[in-house]
Formats: C-alpha cells, structure tokens, sequence
C-alpha cells in the first residue's frame, strides 16, 4: 500500500472543509444539447434524470426554456422548450432541483409559469454583460414568481476589469440567489480563476453563492473548477462525460472523483457515460485542436464547431492564422 | 477589445519569471511510441525532429535504448532501439538536446557507446524506487561517457512520503543533472503536485534540476504541468497532440500557447497535431472513462488499455468495483 495522495498529501487543510460544502449542477442536457439539437428522447432523459438522483446531484439543468415558434420543432428537440408536458414524461419534483436555463431575447415573463405550476425550481438566465438590463427584468419576473434564481454572465473573458465590475455591482443588488463565472470560450487558465473567484466573491457578500460554468478547450475545465473549488466557491457545473458546446464541459465523473464525498455516487454517473461515449465519436466534443485554437485566442467556439463539422482534416495552420491576424488588430484596437 | 487575460490579470508577477526560464522536452516518439509499437518511419520521425527544432523545442526524446534481441524487431519500430543508423535516417547533430530513455533491466552498460560516438546528448533512465540501485550504476557508466543524465521515478503516487525521501537523498548524492516527478499513473491532482515539488526541489538543491512527466487519466497532464511551472520547476515534458501511453501526456500544442513565450513558435507543432489527429482515431489515446478509473484508483492503467483494446463498449461499472475491492483490500493492508 502506497501513498494516499487524496487523504495524506493535502498541505491546506482548508481545502477538505470547503470541498465539504459544494452543490454540483449537471447541465448535460442543456449545454450537451447544444451537440445535438436536444434530441435526446424522453426515456432517455428520464435515465439521466434517476441516475443524477441516484448519484445525489443536487441541481439538474433539464433545457432551455423558449418562446414558442423560435426554433422549428421537428429539427429541435423538446429541451429547447422544456414544455410542461415533455418535463412530466421525463422528471419528477421533489427529487433533485430542477433548472431551466434562459436566453436573453428567446423568452419573456408571459412565456413563464409561476413557480407552483410547474416542476421548475430554478430559473437560470444566460446573458452577456451589455444584456444586463434585459436579464434583470426576467430576473425580477422570476423572483415574483417564486424561483431560485442564478444569473450567468458569459465570456467574461472578453471584457475588461471594469466592465466586470460594473456588471458584479448590479447584481450584488439585484436579489439573484447565484451568480457564475462564465469561461465561455475555454479561454482560461488557473490564475484568471484565481483573479475572478475573489473578484466575484469581493463584490457579491455573503448572501450571493458563486459557481462556475467552465469549457475544455484547453482540457481546463475540471482542472480550472478545482481551482474553484480550492479558492471557495459554493457550486461547480458538470455534464455527463464533459457532453457540451465545441470542446464540452467539466466531466461530472472526474468531478465526483476528485470531490470524494460520500454525499455523492459515481457509480450511476459512470453507467451513463458508457452511452454518452458511443455519441462523442459522433459529436466530437472533447479536446481537437480546432476548440484548442479559439480558447487560447479567447473567441466564440464558432470557427473551431464549423471545421470539426465540415472537415475530417483540421486545417489548422489557417485558422490559427487568421485569428492570429484578429488577435493583433484587437492588441491595437482596430476591432 | 476586451480582458487580455493572458497579460493583465496574472496576480502573481513571479509567474512570468518562472515561465521564462522553463525548457521543454517533448517526448512523442518514445512515450506516444508505446501507442504504435514504435512503428513510426524515419520519414515521419524526420518531420517531427525538423517540427521540433523550428518550434524552438529544448529536448527531443526519440526513443528507448533497448538490448538487441530483447523485442521482435517485425514486431516493433525502430524507436525501441534508437541504433545509430536508425538515428541518422531521421535526426541530425546540434539542433535540439536528443534523448533517450533506458528501462531498468533491459540495457547495461555495454550497450551504451561513448557521448562522441552517438547523436545522443541525454540519456534518461527510468526506474522504480526498488530499482535504485541498478539505476544508479546505469547513471555512473552514462556520466562516465559523457552525456547529460536524467532520472524518472515511476509511480511515485504509489509510495510512502518517507520512500520518496529515501529515493530523494540517493539521488542528490548521485551526480544526476535532472529528476523529474512523474504520475505514471495519472492519479495526482493540484495539491499532490505542489506538495512534491517542493520536496524534489528542498532534497535535491540546487544543482539537480527537477522536472515533470505527467498523464492525463483524470485530464490534469496539462493542468499539473502548469502549477509544477507556477511552483518553479525547471522542465516540463510534453507529447504532440498528448500522444502517449493510456491517456497520454501534457499536450505540447497546450503547453506552448500557456507559455507564451517568443522563444518557441506553436505554428510548426500545429502542422504536425493534424499527422496526428487521425492516428488517435485509432490508437484511443486520450480521455477515455477505463483510464480515468484506473487513475483514480492510481493503479497501472493496463486494465484500462485492455479494455480500450478489446471491447467497443467500456463497462466499466465491473471494473470499478473490481478496483474498488482492490482499493479497499489495500487500505486495510491486505493488498
């Protein structure tokens, strides 16, 4: 018997006692949807559905909620909605916390039951920090309707200090219950989380949890939350075998590993990856260089998903070229 | 123009200063060798040299040194024996550090020429803890003859702090150039790393470099690689594309964007990563569930390389809980 590295060799005790404490939200439908149009049938949601149960996930991001006639229903499937009638063959209350997800423009608060019509516990609002007012109109909406709420502001990576805080001090007034930290485009590495953990946390007090939503471009997305972690944040994103946009997400399996708490299991969490892996060969989330190229150059997955989609050769040295070029006329201010 | 992340927001100004001075060993054609029998032809073995040296790569492993007659040479590639006239078809004198590594029992001093007689600058001789003693008389002939000597001990997640102390006194007593921490297993996280960095370098001093050698079970080769940097070792080994055994390794195209350093140039790498994009598809190096388990079980991933190999299907749920029988035997001391 060796070494047990993750009992014994943890030189800051703090670390177990913050571990202790941290609720994890899967969102493999909503942002593994993005793979494939949420075109997962109700069985098969319900499985993950009694598997997160099982596995003791505290949060359970089922879809996006939509304004009807926004997207075509036989080329997108029923989690871009999240329908009463879809959720009801798949979920049930009471046993898990149930999230929708909102897109700024893609619903209103006509399109939004009060909280005890439906299965619903969380509303999640996605939106760019130059939305902010659009969000915290839904936000107000939500919290009258009697929701938890979290606000995510995406690709933080993109704006200055300032503008950061700008947004951070809206919020802290807001009566949103969570705010995450949004690394859109994988363009992180650990000292920006670092940076942004007390940085949020500063801004938020004590009555607003912080979590983290992280892509894998740069393979940083479970290494980054444990940063996360370590620096005390209250909750962690994850999907099913890292399932989302581009590169994916933080692997809830490595993130029940590496948490090691007896609260969560892993075992119905690792059955469920067994399917999610015959569905990556097909979908090609996880780490190919084109998602590499535009977290490191710190833009939308856009150009790396079209390459992976049209080409089996990566074409690289063009692409990274060109963003070269874009890079440079951001440095002086041209774009 | 946003955040420039890369720049403003490190919050340790140490950071930058320590990046600066990092060398980078890329050991594709041995470690990613052990994916493909070593079955790489001079040609591509000649790309891969001309990539490195345009890109600014300090040291090219390129091999093992392998007693004649210890492999079928129909069997395996020319990179299991890294004889001279191999050599010459694919790398030439001068322009990077070449180096190759010698298992423990499979070459003695005889099959070692003099440093005059050989393109080979480095010889790294990789060893168990129990192995020390012949490794140490490998390391005495190998500084006798000239050449630059590195020591890797394997597995060191397996041993006791006091058996990492004992094999750390040894070592700086030895006369070697370089130790570096390696997780063959893929079973280390952040906090494991800082805590043996620290140990390498206090039982070391400093005149033995220390350097890393990380795999990606758990998609923390690249992650630890960044934090061994930020608590100042001196190299960091990397793998075009993360080729290697099992997982694989720190992905040198990863490595080189993090340093950002105008000492290397990714682009020529970037050319290479697309050869090797497609001989993952078959060789399933990478994230992959079975390696993840045998990571965090921090065992040899050999059960996870057979399961890869044999079985489209994972099914892992047995070989987690055969591990965790195991695990649990070793805790109680049975094991």
């Amino acid at each position: 018997m060796g070494l047990d590295y993750r009992v014994k060799c943890c030189p800051d005790g703090l670390v177990t006692d913050r571990r202790r404490r941290i609720k994890v939200l899967d969102c493999t439908i909503r942002d593994g949807g993005i793979c494939n149009q949420w075109a997962f049938d109700h069985a098969f949601v319900q499985r993950v559905f009694k598997s997160l149960v099982a596995a003791g996930i505290d949060y359970m991001e089922v879809g996006y909620k939509t304004k009807h006639g926004l997207f075509d229903r036989d080329a997108v499937g029923p989690w871009r909605f999240c329908d009463e009638e879809d959720l009801a063959k798949a979920v049930e209350p009471g046993q898990i916390k149930l999230s929708t997800m909102f897109d700024i423009g893609r619903v209103t608060p006509e399109d939004v039951p009060h909280s005890r019509d439906t299965v619903i516990d969380v509303i999640r609002i996605a939106t760019y920090a130059h939305q902010l007012d659009e969000a915290l109109r839904l936000l107000d909406d939500a919290l009258e309707k009697g929701y938890e709420t979290f606000i995510n502001v995406m690709a933080v990576s993109t704006l200055t200090p300032d503008a950061v805080d700008e947004f951070l001090l809206r919020l802290a007034g807001s009566g949103v219950h969570n705010v995450a930290i949004v690394d859109s485009f994988g363009a992180m590495y650990p000292h920006h989380i670092r940076y942004l953990v007390h940085k949020y946390m500063n801004y938020l007090g004590e009555n607003i949890k912080v979590g983290v939503h992280f892509h894998n471009n740069q393979q940083q997305a479970f290494a980054n939350s444990i940063v996360a972690i370590d620096e005390g944040v209250d909750f962690v994103d994850a999907t099913i075998h890292g399932m989302g946009r581009g590169a994916g997400n933080c692997p809830l399996e490595l993130l029940l590993f590496y948490l090691d708490n007896p609260r969560y299991d892993v075992a119905p969490v690792l059955e469920m990856v067994e399917s999610f892996a015959g569905m990556r060969d097909g979908l090609r989330w996880g780490y190919h260089l084109p998602y590499a190229i535009t977290g490191y150059y710190n833009v939308h997955p856009r150009a790396g998903i079209e390459r992976m989609a049209t080409d089996e050769r990566y074409q690289v040295r063009e692409m990274f070229e060109a963003l070269a070029g874009r890079h440079a006329d951001r440095i002086r201010g041209v774009g």
